[in-house]
């Protein structure tokens, strides 16, 4: 493994062996695994539990980490090619990004999408860009549509609960947020429960489609692994004997990179805040999900969130120790 | 210990324990004794010393550290309960802080104080409710009333200078400063020397009189350990055979929380600079203390600063050290 | 050695010398060489290749380090002797920097030049302000004048290629760039190339001079080593047989201080904008070198720096690989 790119890159019984190594990782430490080896974190956009999980998973395999972020005097980072640099940006990708990465072992490289363009995004072009300047191993840290950290937590989650996977129901629900947020987490969310053959319903309101480039992954990943995956907006349909309610907030795909057209459309779905109601038809022991931060009485009740049925601090935990795995196989191999 | 929050939980010989600790690992370095901990330093308020003191002091152990402090791209962090999160803040304390905590072995929380309401502050309100989110190790990094690292700083200074505890005379001075600062330092302070077994002054112009439980706290402390405290706004009397005095600038508590209030009895208090004159009744070898930063020439002159009397520069370097033995013993034993 | 401030306190037999461990260590690691030792940066101006290179050396050899940066809130530090600290700053580089350096085994310091007065900042006085105030071993990050750690890596990366020294001819070229910035790195690299033996020519346009003290020292070691310095405006003459162009822009020196009058000079020398027909009458395999951040398109072409001549990531890398055998030096002996 050279790359942790998109999580379909592997097969499923790749990620269950990473997800194995994860376990013996937690059951049996190697504070001196990576001893001398370095990650560097290069964050071109804000984070939190990125930030701090793969620091800590550096560091519990003995290794060490640095991190250049977006709060940093670094002037800004100009990207264009060909460009003439006499404005406001001092340093150019092209240089920053390959001595950056020169430095350490295996970089995590960070950028969220620009949102302009969705074709350029579901290319994911800005983060490939940047990654075409890297010869060590390489962590797609979220990028315009990829969170391949978050969805091997998630799977990680999953199993740990014995959610299961053939038969399992996974209900991806759109939630109100006053922002227009970026595609990764639900792009890369509902190709991961499809991966692990769980029977996909993205739950969403008119506007709000996922692109069929995603969904066209998803449905031959399901088919693949013995799942399915569908789309709705019924509510009650959807979530009809789910195991699983992953919410999270996403741009309007209909007026993609339009902020106005986004907002007229959002302003009337703040019922979409997922709440004790929703799970009427649903498995008792239905969960909840989400990759946080989480806007409490929005996105979700505090009711739920203090609730028996969320699990959002066990996926956040879990996103330490599948990077322990990533980094673990990509260092050790 | 699961918890180093008020240096009273701690007896007088567990305090000297964890000073033999430091000394111990001063002298016999452990470079391998934390190997795979990780420490999480959330800051909720600006930090130099205690940011650079903590990292340092878990490195000389072996382990290591993350940082999530004010600075960074958080957007901001919900604290009210209860609330729809519809504003600036994308994420609330109730996941930031579980989710900081299980990555690491143990956590340091700072947290200063709002400073509106007294009743509040002294109850440590704000703290309590971030260390209730919390089930590892916790160290408190300063929060409204309580700066135990620094106390236990203080008391590992006055250790190695051989100032008497039984008989040794403490002068805590309130000290000029353009600015309303926190009761942490003064709090702390007043309690500890009392639990070491001095006696104790508190000197302070009329409007800056510290909050009577902290006085009653001290005052119960100082009788357990032999010594005494008293209140008094007469600088000549107060410093009369001193053997330290602690000079820090605090908020009127008569005025606490009235911005203008406390300016209008501040600004006649210019002369509460420490300067030489002060020490005419003192210990010829009265010593300076101060927890910094400190205003030069605001809270006491050059001359003092540069002088012999000034052990500032001590007290800093022995957070590290001090700070070394509490997370040896949390992580330890 | 104590300090790492000056290339040039080095004869050319220690600087083979840490560059031969430099590649021992790349070589043969030492993941534990400096177990439990910590490394404390201080940077007083902003950095992005120092800043990482330094935190991954340190690594590499088992230590750790910290980080003080200006982004964070440290109010500011006051530098000024004998001032009435009532403004903004709330601390003086008096207490700020011993405590800082206290915490570490070694300590790294940047503090740039402020360009107001050309006699001040050759007598590097700022950062002598800084280093007086610091008794563990200091290594200079970047100063007024000096930039060692950039120098070391700039004599490595010319080994590594093997670019001769005596008789090897190094041509540091002023270059355009909208601000006007500091002389270290052309101070540090004219001394550096004339300390190597090589035939060094400055070459820069009229009333961007480098200082006659710098100038002088770099006629003293190269007449000590073998080689030779000449200032020149005529680009053809200057690249006559050169194996190397450094370029890189600086302040105008007939006008230092003087933001307008640099500006006026500055406006109509866009065309010192290194390409590719500059090298018309150099050696077919002449390289180019640069400190980066550099600005495409202004300082230097995207020809030149995506095209064969270009060494500047082999530079950048070798800052940690130098910064590993200083680091050693220093802690190890």
């Amino acid at each position: 493994m050279k790359r942790f790119n998109d999580l379909s890159d592997l097969s499923t019984e790749e990620i269950e062996s990473l997800l194995k190594l994860a376990s013996r990782l937690e059951h049996e430490p190697e504070p001196r695994a990576l001893e001398g080896k370095v990650l560097s974190l290069l964050f071109l956009s804000p984070s939190l539990r990125t930030l701090a999980s793969f620091q800590a998973a550096m560091s519990r395999l003995g290794g060490s980490s640095f991190v250049i972020s977006p709060e940093m005097s670094i002037h800004g980072l100009e990207a264009r090619p060909g460009i003439v640099m006499d404005g406001a940006a001092a340093e150019h990708i092209r240089e920053a990004v390959p001595v950056i990465a020169s430095y350490g072992d295996v970089i995590g490289i960070r950028a969220f999408a620009e949102r302009r363009d969705l074709e350029y995004d579901l290319a994911d072009q800005e983060f490939e860009n940047l990654a075409s300047l890297v010869n060590v191993p390489l962590i797609n840290m979220e990028s315009a549509i990829q969170h391949p950290c978050q969805s091997l937590a998630d799977w990680k989650t999953m199993n740990d609960l014995d959610i299961p996977s053939q038969g399992g129901r996974f209900v991806l629900s759109w939630a109100y947020h006053p922002k227009a947020l970026p595609l990764a987490v639900p792009s890369a969310t509902v190709r991961m429960a499809a991966q692990r053959g769980m029977d996909v319903v993205v739950l969403r309101p008119p506007g709000f489609e996922l692109p069929e480039k995603i969904m066209q992954d998803a449905s031959r990943l399901a088919s693949e692994n013995g799942g399915s995956v569908i789309e709705t907006a019924d509510r009650r349909e959807a979530m009809e004997d789910a195991n699983i309610i992953y919410a999270k907030s996403w741009s309007s795909t209909s007026n993609y990179g339009d902020h106005t057209g986004d907002q007229d459309l959002r302003e009337n779905l703040v019922d979409w805040c997922v709440d004790e109601p929703w799970f009427e038809s649903a498995r008792k022991d239905c969960r909840f999900m989400h990759c946080l931060p989480v806007r409490r009485g929005v996105v979700v009740t505090d009711q739920i969130l203090d609730g028996p049925r969320s699990i959002v601090i066990q996926e956040a935990n879990n996103r330490m120790k599948a990077q322990m795995a990533v980094l673990h196989r990509l260092l050790k191999g």
